[in-house]
């Protein structure tokens, strides 16, 4: 046991306090694991575009003050009641979606959408007794998605939390702990496209990066990376992308210039971008017949999807994904084994780091389009 | 070689004149068949209503004068140059959609829609020539689908027939020829249950009841028929479906209601309507983490699919599909072949028959929402 094990500890946090408004590193305090618990001090952890979304809170419900933070890794520093798959000192990756291992979609081979621990972007509490575990003077901050990395210590549902091999360095593999596994397991899993295929990526920032990496090692022949920056280009060229379309280069829409570049559209589509007229488009652009289009975007809370059922009709698949299906606890681990035998590079993925008092400099690069992930230093 | 090869036949054939005007029967010329074509001489044909849509010509582009008819069984007649697959005397059942057996679809196993003969609504001419074989004093009469079976002589393209078992009911299996090979394969080919599903079948028409049908024998544990037509449950009992939900008896979405009834949505749906609401409704009510849906029904013209695209990325699939995935020269013989060896009953689906001269029943049965199948004879 720790020395802090049962003690609530006081450690740095950066608060978002406002919509939109930069964080604040403030002195929190965080309360011991419940039932079910582990509180994790977090080493490294990186910003997602979702964490952006709900900061900003414009197409998203708004809930301040707020921790945000998901992609993150660390150290097992005290459990709660209950807890006996982990213990302090273990290396963990927290997770955004969880596994109970009870439900029937743990049991589920094709769904990890767990019932008790599914994402939650409007829950700022912890599902044990609907409580923060984290205040200021006394006066709860909330949670964001179960995780809240962007803290020093954070306090996580154990089935959020995937033990990992302690060699693994965790200022590389925080990264699988959402956007590369999502964008990754997109894919290979969902999109599952046979030897040979043409993909089309839409949106070419880490995720749909990872998505492209997918497509690379699953065969494919030609990757076609669709992107409204024209910067993400030259990135991109590491990911195996090997055309670029940019929707704001042609005066029709770019589902009509995939298709003719295809002879009819792609095999597979994987949009990571939350536009909904991405969506649409990674949709129409798959070839009638067979085509599969996955949706990984987080999209506004007000967005529509719309299109034309005889789109569907001529033997289109449409899908969406969290997570890229992976069961974080049963299936993270050996996505970082694959790292660790090479199979899957994740620097390439790293274009920035800062110490914790930058963090906000992490949301300027993402605002900005510049650069893939920003890994952000707990420790000075 | 029959007597009348090479020559104009004379006929009798049902003319759609105006749209949603009762049909004519008129003497009509049937040209010869051309380069891949075949003449057949039409023993029986049945209404579905893909016909029944395209002569109101409400939600669907008018093309007048036209012959409708796409369900039916037939005897080859003569064959025109270049085919070799079919002779005279040949048992066959014309195809909406055709197999060139060349293209990228017919050579992929997934996808039954040939680039050269997929289904095609606004054209009523044969590919060979831009030109219709029908004529009536020298005007010509519009084809439809490439089938146009209400008429005692048709011609069509040679990948547009299936040659079947000579011994099979050609007044029983002509009912394959669309509807009930389409609701069916739309079950056990697109939706593809696993043992002891749920299942909720939109639209409890001929098309919907053999989508039920699909799911008994695919072991569905609970099938739930929803159908605005209250007169349709009783006789869907007879097709396995266990349970009946009328969207007009609740004032909350019917896809709210079986979540309600099935613990967060069934395991599969399967659309077949043609109403774009029901096709939301079948997608929507589909159980998220491994829920697939499957649009059927033909839409209007001018139909949007809209759903939030979380409901996507909740990990739902959605597909479409015409002719259930069969194809029709590769498949459908062995379909045929399922009701000869009893695997699969047609009979329950004939619920009138009628001669040729009082066709116009037939549309009045399917306006009235009365009974499934209606066979017109066309030999008094
Ligand atoms: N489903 C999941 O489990 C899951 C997990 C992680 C992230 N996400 C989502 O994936 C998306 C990508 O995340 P990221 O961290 O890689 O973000 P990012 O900002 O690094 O990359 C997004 C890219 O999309 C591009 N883009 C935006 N709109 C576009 C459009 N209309 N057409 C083409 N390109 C467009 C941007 O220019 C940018 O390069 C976000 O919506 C994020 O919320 C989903
Ligand atoms: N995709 C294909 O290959 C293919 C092939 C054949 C038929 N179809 C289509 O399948 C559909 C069914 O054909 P059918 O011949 O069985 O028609 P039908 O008229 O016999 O049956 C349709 C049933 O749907 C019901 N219905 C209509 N709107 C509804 C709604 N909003 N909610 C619930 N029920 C509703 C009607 O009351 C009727 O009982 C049609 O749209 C037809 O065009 C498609
Ligand atoms: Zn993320
Ligand atoms: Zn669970
Ligand atoms: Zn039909
Ligand atoms: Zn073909």
């Amino acid at each position: 046991m720790s020395g802090t094990a049962g003690q609530v500890i006081r450690c740095k946090a950066a608060v978002a306090w406002e919509a939109g408004k930069p964080l604040v590193i403030e002195e929190v305090e965080v309360a011991p694991p419940q039932k079910n618990e582990v509180r994790l001090k977090i080493l490294f952890t990186s910003l997602c575009h979702t964490d952006v979304y709900f900061w900003e809170a414009k197409g998203q419900n708004p809930l301040f003050p707020r921790i945000f933070g998901h992609e993150a890794g660390g150290i097992v520093e005290s459990v709660g009641e209950g807890v006996t798959d982990l213990q302090p000192g273990d290396h963990v990756l927290p997770v955004f979606t969880g596994e109970c291992k009870e439900c029937p979609h743990c049991h589920s081979e094709e769904s990890n959408m767990c019932d008790l621990l599914r994402i939650n972007t409007d829950r700022g509490v912890m599902i044990n007794d609907g409580q923060s575990r984290f205040s200021i003077k006394g006066k709860p901050i909330y949670h964001f998605v179960g995780t809240s990395t962007f803290s020093e210590y954070t306090v996580t549902h154990v089935g959020c939390v995937a033990k990992i091999n302690p060699l693994a360095p965790l200022d590389k593999v925080c990264v699988l702990s959402c956007g590369i596994s999502t964008g990754f397991g997109a894919t290979v899993n969902v999109a599952k496209p046979e030897e040979g295929p043409t993909v089309a990526i839409f949106g070419l920032g880490a995720v749909g990066l990872a998505a492209a990496e997918g497509a690379r090692v699953s065969g494919a022949s030609r990757i076609i990376g669709v992107d409204l920056n024209p910067s993400r280009f030259n990135e991109a060229k590491k990911f195996g992308v090997t055309e670029f379309v940019n929707p704001k280069d042609y005066d029709k829409p770019v589902q009509q210039v995939i298709a003719e570049m295809t002879n009819g559209g792609v095999d597979r589509s994987v949009e990571c971008t939350g536009s909904v007229q991405a969506m649409i488009s990674a949709f129409e652009c798959v070839h009638d017949g067979w085509g599969v289009a996955v949706l990984v975007g987080v999209p506004h809370k007000d967005a529509v999807f719309k299109t034309h059922p005889m789109n569907l009709l001529n033997e289109r698949t449409l899908k969406g994904t969290f997570f890229g299906n992976y069961k974080p606890r049963s299936d993270l681990p050996s996505v970082v084994e694959k790292y660790m035998s090479k199979e899957l590079e994740v620097e390439k993925f790293i274009t920035h780091t800062v110490p914790f008092s930058e963090i906000n400099k992490a949301f300027e690069y993402m605002l900005r389009g510049e650069g893939l992930r920003c890994i952000i230093r707990m420790e000075e």
